[in-house]
């Protein structure tokens, strides 16, 4: 780390009037070791959790001059190409949950990667990570065995099923030969008699529910249910920390969340 | 009791040869205060845990002989208005489990029930009859809260949902004038926002799953899950040695599984 | 209702600066129909969710003028008989949520139902009313079933079992003549041979979970598993909410949260 | 294969008479391509499954005659270590779920398996195998998480925790380099703040539920729940006949239920 106690992660947070930017912001303030050195915002923001909000334009300056250890991104994509820009020349390194980026973006976030560490995620949920790790263990260990995913989510979530139910979905059929996205079933009504190759699907909707999302295996008098379930937005932001955290020290390149769950 | 030793409930039991007649005489076999006297199933049968089994035809004649405290009969509804005659002619109380009744042949059954006590019921679960009564009271108790069904049977099964759940669903639709059969929505995919008056059904199937049945409510940051699991089918064949240990000592009229419940 | 849209509930919140003054002040921003009039705390205090914070002494003044429909109180023991004199003074219902009352204290409380509805609760998780009923449903129609309760709470918390899970088993106790408080067992280590009477309770604490609380009921080949689990403090902020809706329009009297679930 | 269809895998069942060993004939009638050809026990019994019992003095003659495709074996030591002499003598690869060796007679065993191929397995279930490996990944990605294991037996059980239960807590303790067993908690009760460390251990006895096994990891505003619940007894039995089919054929050697994990 570059200066101060040497025990202190000094962060910058981007999108710092945002869900997410406000969530990391708070989430640092209650994590030992960790402290937020700058925040910027494309409009004028209050002070979060006591941290006073800089104007967006003002971000490569104050990089420069306040030389923090790692900065956390969660904006949009053209936001977050000219933020990696600034980190790229400032030495920073760089932690990205932004999304949506075309492939032509994608490849300009890259080069910053050329010079500086760069860790881009579309979910910080160690947890899930865990998830998926143990679903993949699982399956292989059971050939043959019916699978079942169940996702639970608040009642204003407009798609169906959620992305990380997709993700599994494609973590479970790229263990099992026999499985494909083509055997996926959305619902059962009336006649409806499992066939081979069969992966049941089950949206529910309900209340608040941050989101849960369950694998269930069952085959010869036996049930294995693997199961995670997210408190509330929260999980991202620490585990955008926990990145924060593990980037900071690296050398120029390309990182994943996954990276940082092997290395910790 | 009519003989014998006082503490011991003598049974006899139709359709010994089937499936769940054989579950009734082991259950017995295994349960203190029981034994089955007398047996009978209308193919030639060995004898089951221990039981000799006697033709369907002597029924009558054997029970006069052999007096048990009470009947219990899981066979089709020709067979069991057969049976029911012949115990309202011994004075020997019946439960059955026998369904698919027509209108008429569900009247004659009534008429067995001025002379002796007849229990009919679909479902021996003590336990599903617990989750139906505990589901009343949630709902009632949460107004407005979301509902979702979920139920897991084994992959053979070949209609969805299963019955039970069909029945659950209506208590809740029952108690909830905001909710009708028009509001059960099965599966979700793609845009699928949640709307008013929904209630979502799931039905899972996997492996050998005896069945499994969930109502999920949730809102304002809480969720409520009450889950009933069914080890293997001994649990119907409890459920009916309880309704037969209970009506044994009833007037002759026309009982339900609730009843059993309501007066242990 | 006293004053302007008829269709909106008008608020006074104490202890406004509090964890569950912010709470409900928050709560109240995001629902409709509702609105916050009037905040006060004993402690300077900036506005909360953009409602501005008053001196505690100047409650009743504020009261009388702003004249609101009803007043929620998560304070301590002293102040919540202040507001309460206050209340019964400006003819204005009291929610509390105050716990630790002296039996004086309490009896203190109790004359101010006499000038104005009055409702004490000290848990305001609709969701867990709800599961007690369920629990004591089920416990009834299921006779000699054992009982296990498990709790989950985060990994701060110091005393266990919850006082949660306490209400829950004195709610079995009541309902089941043969179990009783020395029934209860905490653990099974070694030779642990489950006893008639014996009730098993297990705290877990792991993380930041906010709250779970799961009665087991098992026998005859099958389970009932009922589970409440809180998202966040928020419940209890909505509980109270729903409490003063129901409050705003009752005669004086003492009330508690079972009359709002009883009357919703 | 030795002989007859050469699809179908020929089985001689040693304690033919025992618990286990029934199991196994009744599976293996239900499994397709298997049939039992041999079987034996100490004491005279009745057929199983329609499959006639010789004694088990005749076994090592039998074998010669019959030559069966393999051998699955649930007795004591002192049989299971004639049986396998017997397998030795006459080629035939040797499933064995006979536990309670001393080291003498393991190493006996181990002999036999230098001319046939032993696999030997203290629990053949392969969601239990399936539940461990999920749960070691799952804890090394989720450094720094509460632990907490709970397991659900009958009432019928003497030991606390179960036998699988302390397989997974020493995996647990194996992937997680700061716990160990002197940090195991069995219940927690009056003031138990959580300490670093610390293991929850809970056991859970209730009806005749077969065996269930959770774990539970759980931080950062998210929990991870792995569980595995046994349907019934039949479980072990589709394991060992899991193991039969492919130890069949292998080369000489001594093998684990893993390795027929890792080769399906």
């Amino acid at each position: 780390m570059s200066s101060g106690d040497p025990g202190t992660l000094r962060l910058a947070v981007t999108g710092a009037g945002g869900r997410m930017g406000r969530e990391v912001i708070e989430a640092a303030a209650d994590r030992e070791g960790m402290s937020v050195v700058l925040a910027v915002n494309r409009s004028e923001t209050e002070p979060v959790a006591g941290v006073a909000v800089d104007p967006a334009s003002e971000f490569a300056d104050r990089l420069a001059a306040v030389d923090p250890d790692v900065a956390v991104d969660f904006t949009g994509p053209a936001s977050a190409l000219a933020y990696a820009d600034a980190c790229a020349d400032a030495d920073v390194p760089l932690v990205t949950g932004t999304t949506g980026f075309s492939g032509d973006e994608l490849a300009k976030l890259q080069e910053a990667a050329s010079s500086v560490p760069v860790l881009k995620a579309a979910n910080f949920s160690r947890g899930v990570a865990a998830l998926r790790r143990a679903v993949r263990e699982a399956v292989a260990a059971l050939p043959g065995y019916d699978v079942e995913v169940t996702e639970t989510h608040h009642n204003g979530k407009r798609d169906a099923p959620s992305g990380t139910a997709n993700t599994i979905l494609a973590d479970v059929e790229d263990v099992r030969e026999d499985l494909s996205p083509d055997g996926r079933v959305h619902g059962r009504e009336g006649h409806a008699p499992r066939e081979p190759g069969e992966i049941g699907v089950h949206a529910r909707r309900a209340g608040d529910v941050t989101g849960e999302h369950e694998v269930l295996l069952a085959d010869n008098h036996e049930v294995l249910e693997l199961v995670h379930r997210a408190g509330d937005r929260g999980v991202f932001a620490a585990g955008a920390l926990d990145a924060a955290g593990w980037l900071a020290d690296r050398e120029a390149g390309w990182y994943t969340f996954d990276d940082v769950i092997d290395g910790s």
